[in-house]
């Protein structure tokens, strides 16, 4: 690796898109994660797929490192350049391509955002669901570590909302995977290997993406309980019940304390609480939330209440889309490190509450929120990475979790993906698939250029 | 390759599940489709995982070819041996090895089929949902082409149902994939990779599936209309609408003649049909049903008639589910040629009117059925294999369709794959994927013994 020479024949070629200014470096060094920060040696902002394939084919050249880069809310250390080198940020590629409101389908630029994509397709009477707590997330990043949210035990993951993908591959190639047809038998699927591939094998600029019609009817509300067993328990007889629920949230008492005070909500408590949403006819709305209501009071829920004006309604979803920053409100000078285990539903009670005795055990205050509708809940440790003993002790904890949620027959991450710090949970989940990861990997990149040493090792 | 040593190999291990009978080999020489038969040299009736694991060690060891073989339902030459070898039939592998009817899902042995385990999840309130037009096809043989049928309108197609499998690769080796979480982003999606893959990346034997909840209220309907440009403009408005059917077939007036004579329909009439179905509370699958008549009426569809009774909708299903062989009823001797094509669901009505005139020219009567929901539809032609005119003259419909659907922006296959027939139109639809997936598989399979001759040329 030459980076002086990377740098300079980039320059040559774009002198005004190549950054080396200490701040814009420090910008890159770090996701939202724990992770100890990492300077590329220079940021590349990119306008188009073909200024990408420019600068891979000269990082392939000299075998620079290349981290993609989209708006860096990711939580495993995905955009941390741990070997240096060129860091392409994505943030300038925003182009809404195409919206074929016929076919509830769309095509946009990596950097595009959820709330830049939904206030698009407004006015088209369509909206796409998925929905990381971080709204700027950029669909690229989302793409790229198989993001999921609150609407994905109605609407599903990344992967089953994007349809095909433009990649540029590490020896500059640019391929175009999937299509626009709604299924497809047509050979491997590569789109589906790209999803979650988080930057090591191809950098995607450009997603395809699936749409839905915003329901005719929508309906939010939420419900109290004295426990967290409650409130668990009522999300699994749900599931359970095969109610089509669009979302249904968990949000533990610590984490309530939390968002009140950071996204002033109004007349609710602190206690372990749901929130639902419920999309359909007015009919059908009407009918899921009187058996969610039913369900919720036989597990001891109090005051179901309804949300049901879109201010009133988006307020309540803003702030469980910045519980992670609420959470971090807690401790200004804090980070945090997001547990993400994903189980089976019947396991998610005994699970939880496993977690929080192992809290208390530790007196580790630490907020907790849960797709719970999905088996996954998220416990927000909130850490100074300069204390060694305090990040010692917490990823003890994590470590418990995470083996708890395998034993359990789940998984180590439901959405945030493997990045740098998961790694070694991945060989304890996957232990016979490392060593085709890894093949498909160096076949892939085969000089190990792409965001290397995040997912897997590269075989030597 | 030395066939006369594999095949001693394996006897010595396993003589009595191992047959060179030519009844035998015959019964596996090809699936159901319109290609020139070609004998396996034996055929290994596998039991477990570990047999198939001996088997596979013996032919990777002398470079002998190896066929995997569900049910022999396919449609695209998948299962025909075409270098020879070792066929390994799954059928006996027949275990429903776990059903967690808590957490939505189950796990099988390959050659499970669907009606088996449908019946076998009946009692505990439960179903699988994926059903193609085979009801014997294995579920080992629909994860192999990424099978869907009526129901992928709303349950999606394998690849939404499938949750982790086990794999016996080329070398032998037992791989684990995905698990019991319903959602993952750990590391590289194999279950995906090996989903539609055709055997040719490694042999599945066992699936973990997610189920259902058996629906408190079903209800069908059939509606004719005096045009097939009415069915299907009523079935783009359906989607478009956003209304959540559960199955919604298209069947065209020369299929519905079969199909009256083949399973016996009654009041029932020769004309374009739309065959419907709605799942939900009462309460919602009445209104469902009731928007779906009134789009239907608007179209011109007429007698949108109910069946309520459960037999009356069995029947109703499992005539669509005979439509195959209904329309192979027409002419006892002769074998079907099906299109497969996928479109997005606006050039749906063009492309299904183009490639009737292009029948019509041709002097072809070909019954057509549509996963309409989907943009997906099914023309059978039937054919004699013998005939070289005959086969050149269908064979350039189905190019000019293939052509046609690409064009729109849609599959050469939305769910009965590559196989044999559809490697040219595969590098037409993914031009810059073939040599990706040709380094795939010559890394999971660098002696090409796995379904050699299948998707994509082996690289040399």
């Amino acid at each position: 690796m030459n980076i002086e020479l990377t740098i300079n024949e980039i320059k040559s070629l774009k002198d005004n898109q190549l950054s080396t200014n200490h701040n814009i470096l420090e910008q890159h060094s770090r996701g939202e994660d724990y992770y100890l920060p990492k300077l590329p040696d220079a940021v590349f902002f990119a306008n188009t797929t073909s200024d990408i394939q420019e600068v891979i084919k000269i990082c392939a050249k000299n075998k620079t490192p290349v981290t993609a880069f989209g708006s860096g809310t990711s939580l495993e250390g995905h955009v941390l350049p741990s070997k240096g080198g060129i860091t392409i940020d994505l943030s300038n590629m925003k182009k809404i391509l195409e919206v074929n409101a016929d076919d509830l389908d769309c095509r946009v630029e990596s950097g595009v955002n959820r709330i830049l994509l939904n206030d698009n397709l407004k006015d088209k009477g369509l909206f796409f669901p998925v929905d990381p707590g971080a709204s700027e997330a950029s669909i690229g990043g989302m793409t790229a570590t198989n993001a999921s949210g609150t609407n994905a035990v109605r609407y599903g993951t990344m992967k089953n909302n994007v349809l095909g993908l433009t990649v540029v591959m590490a020896d500059g190639s640019i391929i175009n995977t999937g299509g626009r047809a709604k299924k497809s038998s047509a050979g491997y699927d590569l789109t589906k290997l790209f999803i979650g591939s988080e930057g090591t094998l191809g950098i995607i600029t450009e997603i395809q993406l699936k749409l839905f019609g915003i329901p005719e009817s929508i309906s939010s509300a939420v419900c109290h309980f004295d426990t967290l067993e409650g409130a668990v328990n009522t999300s699994i007889e749900i599931v359970q019940y095969g109610l089509s629920v669009a979302r249904i949230e968990l949000i533990d008492e610590v984490q309530m304390a939390a968002s009140i005070e950071y996204s002033k909500l109004k007349d609710i408590e602190i206690k372990p609480t749901l929130f639902f949403e419920f999309h359909g006819t007015k009919n059908s709305t009407t009918e899921q939330a009187q058996i969610a209501e039913e369900i919720s009071k036989n597990n001891g829920g109090q005051n179901f209440k309804w949300a049901q004006k879109t201010e009133e309604r988006n307020l309540l979803w803003k702030a469980r889309h910045d519980a992670y920053y609420a959470a971090l409100a807690i401790a200004p000078n804090k980070r945090a490190m997001s547990t993400d285990v994903c189980v089976p539903i019947s396991k998610l009670a005994e699970c939880i509450i496993e977690s929080q005795k192992d809290l208390k055990e530790n007196n580790v205050i630490a907020p907790m929120v849960g797709h719970v509708g999905d088996g996954n809940f998220h416990i927000l440790m909130l850490c100074d990475p300069n204390n060694q003993n305090e990040m010692d002790m917490l990823k003890k904890i994590n470590d418990r979790l995470v083996k708890r949620a395998l034993e359990m027959g789940g998984t180590c991450t439901g959405e945030h993906g493997i990045g740098f710090g998961k790694k070694e949970y991945l060989k304890l989940e996957h232990p016979t698939l490392i060593e085709w990861m890894q093949k498909i990997k160096k076949d892939f990149d085969p000089n190990n250029i792409l965001n290397p040493e995040k997912i897997i090792k590269f075989p030597e």
